[in-house]
Formats: C-alpha cells, sequence, structure tokens
C-alpha cells in the first residue's frame, strides 16, 4: 500500500541528483531516498546530509497512544481535514510500528483506514517495522522525516504505538505531541496519573461516544490539573470513523503552535528534541558497536563466559568490554 | 520503612569486611552495600565483586504491570504466604519506580502494603526512584539483587512499574517474570495481542472479582493461544487485599520453574538475561559519556550548534561526537 519502490533504471543513483528530484516534488525519488536511509546506505545519509540545510519548513506532529485506540483513522481524518482546509499543502505520514518485523506493510491492517489518500499525490505515507533498520528505528524515522520535509512537505505526521519511553521517544522530536486514548485506555490514564508516561502537548479520546469516554475525560482532566506548566494539554474528543471532533482537533494543535512560537519556545524545544535524539542516536551505536565487537573478538567473548561461570561480576564485565571497545 | 541506613559509626566501611558481615546475614551490612551501589560508590563495585562467585542461588522473581493494578498488594500477599510455607527462607524485595525521583520511599503508598513485613527479619525491602543512580536503574537494581541474594535471600523479587520496553528491562534479568493486570488493564491486552508487549511467563489477573475479570481472562487466553513457545503461560486469577490466588500463583511459578530446569533451560536463559543486562549497562554508560564529554568539550557543543544552525545534520552530528567521544 505504500509508494512503490522505485525500479532501478528509472532513477539517478547519486545522492546529488536524488537531492535534486526530491525537492523538485518527484514522489519517487523521496520513496527512494527514504528506503536507503532504512537500509543504512550511506548514500541515503549523503542525501539527507545534502538536503539538511533546506529543511526545518515541516511541522512535525508526534501521534502516539496504544495499540488499537484508533490513531490511523484518527489521522485519516485529520489528512481529509487538511486537504479542504490547505488544498496546496503537501503531507507526510511516517507510521512506525515497533512490534512489526515488517519495513513495509507495517500497520498495515490499520493503513487501510488511510486509503484514501494513497493517490492522493500530496500525501506520502511510509511505515516502518523493525526489521532492515541497521540504524534503528529512532534513527531511520528521524531521516524519513527530514526527507519528507526536504520534499516540500507542510506537515509531517510521525505515529507510534505504544506507552512505553522507548516508543515515546520516537515521537518525542515532534513539535507537537498528540496522545490518543479512548474509553478502556486504563493502564495509559494511571501511567499519566502516576507520572510514568510524559504529559503530551494534547490529548485526544477517541470512540467519544462510548458510554465511558465522559468518565475518561474527567479523569484524565482531574490528572492535568496537577501538571503545572505553561501549557495546559487541552483534551479533545474525536469519532475518527465520523471525522467528528477533527477540527477542533486542528485548532488545539494550531494554538499549541501559537503558543510555542512565543518567547522563543518552539526553537529551545527543537534545539531541546535534537540534542536528545543525538544521544539517543548514539547510544544506539555504541551498542551495535559493543554487539558487532563481542561476535568478533573472542577475547571479550571469554569475559562473558567468565560472567557466566561467576568469575566476573556483570559490572566488571560490563567495564571491561565498555573499555576494550571504546578506549583503544 | 525502609530498613534505615546505618550510622557510619557502626560499621566498617572497606569491602571486606562489609562482605563478611553480610553473608553472616547481617541486615545493617546489607543495607548500607544496597546504599553503596545505589550511589555508584566504587566500594560498592568491589563489595559486589567479591561476593559476585557465592551468589546465584537466589530465585529472581519479576513482578511487572501497569501502575494501579495491584502489584505491591500481590507481593505483600505472596511474601506472607511464602512465610507461613517455608519460614526459615529469606526473602529480598527490590521495587523499582522510573518515575519517582526519590531513591528511599519510592512507591512509599502502596509499600504500605507490605508493612507487615517490616518488622521481619527474614524480609529485606528497598525501593528505588530514579534519583541518585549513576549507573542508573537497571546497574543499581542488579546490584542490589545481587547483595540480596549474596546475603542469602532464597527469593528475591524485582518490582517494576509501567508497560514499556525500558521498564520491562529491568524485570527481564528474572527466572520467572509475572506480569500483573487487572480488569482495565485494556492498553496492556491490547499490547500484548499486538505484539508490542512481550509474553511473560505467568499472566496475573488481580482484583478477579471485578465483574469484568471473566471477560479479560478470555481475552488474555485468546492472545495466549497464538503463543507457539514451549511453554504456554498459566493466567492466574488473585484478589491479592484478601490473600486468593496466591497459593495456585506460587503453584504456577513453580511449574515455571521446573520446566526451565529441564533441558539446560534455566541456565541458557540466566546467561542471555546476563549477557543482554551487560549491553544494556554498557550502552547507559557510553550514554553517560557523551553527555559528559559534551559538557566539557567545547568542539562538542560547537557540533551541536552547527545542527541547530542547520549546517551538520543529526547524523553526521552523531557520528562526529560518537567518533571524538569513543575513537580517541
Amino acid at each position: 500500500m505504500d509508494d512503490p519502490a522505485p525500479t532501478s533504471t528509472a532513477l539517478p543513483a547519486d545522492a546529488a541528483s536524488l537531492a535534486s528530484r526530491l525537492t523538485s516534488g518527484d514522489r519517487r525519488a523521496l520513496a527512494r531516498g527514504i528506503s536507503l536511509v532504512e537500509n543504512g546506505d550511506p548514500i541515503g545519509h549523503e542525501l539527507v546530509s545534502g538536503l539538511y540545510p533546506a529543511t526545518g519548513d515541516a511541522h512535525l506532529l508526534g501521534i502516539t497512544g496504544p495499540p488499537g485506540v484508533g490513531k490511523s483513522s484518527l489521522m485519516g481524518a485529520m489528512v481529509k481535514d487538511l486537504r479542504v482546509a490547505r488544498p496546496d499543502d503537501r503531507i507526510g505520514i511516517v507510521s512506525v510500528d515497533p512490534s512489526s518485523p515488517f519495513t513495509e506493510g507495517a500497520l498495515l491492517g490499520d493503513r487501510i483506514r488511510l486509503a484514501d489518500h494513497f493517490l492522493d499525490r500530496n500525501v506520502f505515507i511510509r511505515s516502518m517495522g523493525t526489521r532492515g533498520h541497521l540504524g534503528g528505528l529512532a534513527e531511520a524515522s528521524l531521516q524519513a522525516a527530514l526527507l519528507l520535509d526536504a520534499w516540500g512537505a507542510d506537515e509531517v505526521f510521525l505515529e507510534t504505538v505504544g506507552v512505553g519511553q522507548s516508543e515515546i521517544e520516537i515521537a518525542r522530536i515532534a513539535d507537537t505531541i498528540v496522545l490518543v486514548l479512548m474509553p478502556g485506555s486504563g493502564d495509559a490514564v494511571q501511567a499519566l496519573k502516576a507520572g510514568v508516561m510524559e504529559i503530551p502537548d494534547i490529548i485526544v479520546i477517541n470512540k467519544a461516544d462510548h458510554p465511558m469516554a465522559k468518565t475518561m475525560h474527567a479523569q484524565v482532566r482531574s490528572i492535568l490539573t496537577l501538571d503545572r506548566r505553561e501549557w495546559t494539554p487541552p483534551i479533545v474528543e474525536t469519532e475518527a470513523v465520523r471525522g467528528e471532533g477533527i477540527e477542533k482537533l486542528w485548532d488545539k494543535i494550531h494554538a499549541h503552535r501559537e503558543h510555542m512560537a512565543q518567547d522563543g519556545r518552539f526553537e529551545a524545544r527543537r534545539r531541546a528534541n535534537l540534542e536528545s535524539e543525538v544521544f539517543t542516536l548514539a547510544s544506539a551505536r555504541a551498542l551495535r558497536r559493543l554487539q558487532a565487537r563481542v561476535e568478533e573478538d573472542p577475547r571479550l567473548r571469554e569475559a562473558l563466559d567468565a560472567m557466566h561461570r561467576r568469575e566476573l561480576d556483570p559490572l566488571s564485565t560490563t567495564m571491561r568490554l565498555f573499555e576494550e571497545v571504546f578506549s583503544s
């Protein structure tokens, strides 16, 4: 259901030619570029590197929440609304499913609900699973978002499934983070209450005609009153499959952007997000190097075996591996 | 509510003396040892390192699940049961709350339910929050579990709050992992269904007299039938505050241990757990070193600033930091 990968004869293979096609709006060059960054191909990195100075204009909208709450339906309805309100805007969607081994076709079931937009030339959708991302999902989704930005997307959706830290990390680079819940999302509400989950910028309660929706709304509101940040996250009730509440959601997103535009908040947040992302990517890189070195170096393997024989404690083993690999 | 930290005059400060007191069952030496590892004190590491050959006999029982499902009540009931069934057994409890900034006193509200056991000399309870762990929570909880093992604990409970990957990572070193849910844990059930959450060894549905408990039981069962591992996780219904279902839960835990004792499964799992833990600790260490170096080295700071000026893309920035810090 994704845009098909272009055939190798149809496109130039070098970063500069791809970049020039991509910035002129060529969807196939974009699709190729995203495939390259997904595969950890150096040309993909060269492409993003060359395009990076031209990025920064797209709004990054993070959509996160537990599985099954209707995130894809919601995005489908949001895109539909945006296509009417701003017909010339380009829209990019990166859907990340940490549970799926499939690179393309992840969230397929959900994505069928986005099917209205598959033939729309101004909307580009790409799903990512866990397989085939040499640099990890965080790296691939960041690079894909930058390519969509360079392609000319005005709005980039970053969708992630889950309620834990590692899933939220992917949405964290977004300028506005929307947490989607539904009646029955008791764990997420408890996690917000207990402070285990960070407070997002906007909370959507989808499937709002469920009898328990009002109760959940009240619960979430009472949690938010304890939050003392400058921005109090609004709660928006939606019924995504019928397109209800979507206009109000966009209003709240724009209100959040206006809030962020003041007093340098937007720049400060982007800086903090990008720095945090760089540290995440670097520590993922450190982990990969460690694992690779243990595979190839019998001395490191022997340190792990000594740990299993209870001769070397785990922290000393860690330190030995760390020093061997990183303090050459 | 934790065991009080011993006064400095009462105990020797060197690792060897602490080790000998700790292995002879001295609770104050144990409390001091855990404080040392929490603070990242080298003496704490020396202590664990010296004691490590004498560890490995304790069973590690991971208790995980969303906030509010009654994990602490459940542990309280399990400890009560175990104290009757095996009065000579020693029990250690490490409660990890990633949302709490408090090192001691985390989960205080929950832990009051464990109060029956605070004066029990065979039960040692320690809570950990996020503050003050130089090596991170994963490192501190592993080291604390090893100290409890060396102290002579037969059973070590490792409790973590949350349903995300990072929380589960802490429980992952356990020999048996119990996921606690309650009616209303819709997100966790969806996460199991979607494969976002790993399947634990045993699933507890607590608050089993809730009208929706049977429905949840059926939902969880239907998810587990899709799991094709050798061990099918049993579902146990409990009513922890009244002590119901606890004996059955212990039976299932013992059944899991008997299963693991066959065909070298137990050894294989412990090896895999420890190796995975070492990689987790090493990459946390890499992250800390990166952050420290960026603080002190203006050239690294300048690379981040170039990224903010859109001159250097995030992945190139990551690679530059990585090479500067780790490929000296």
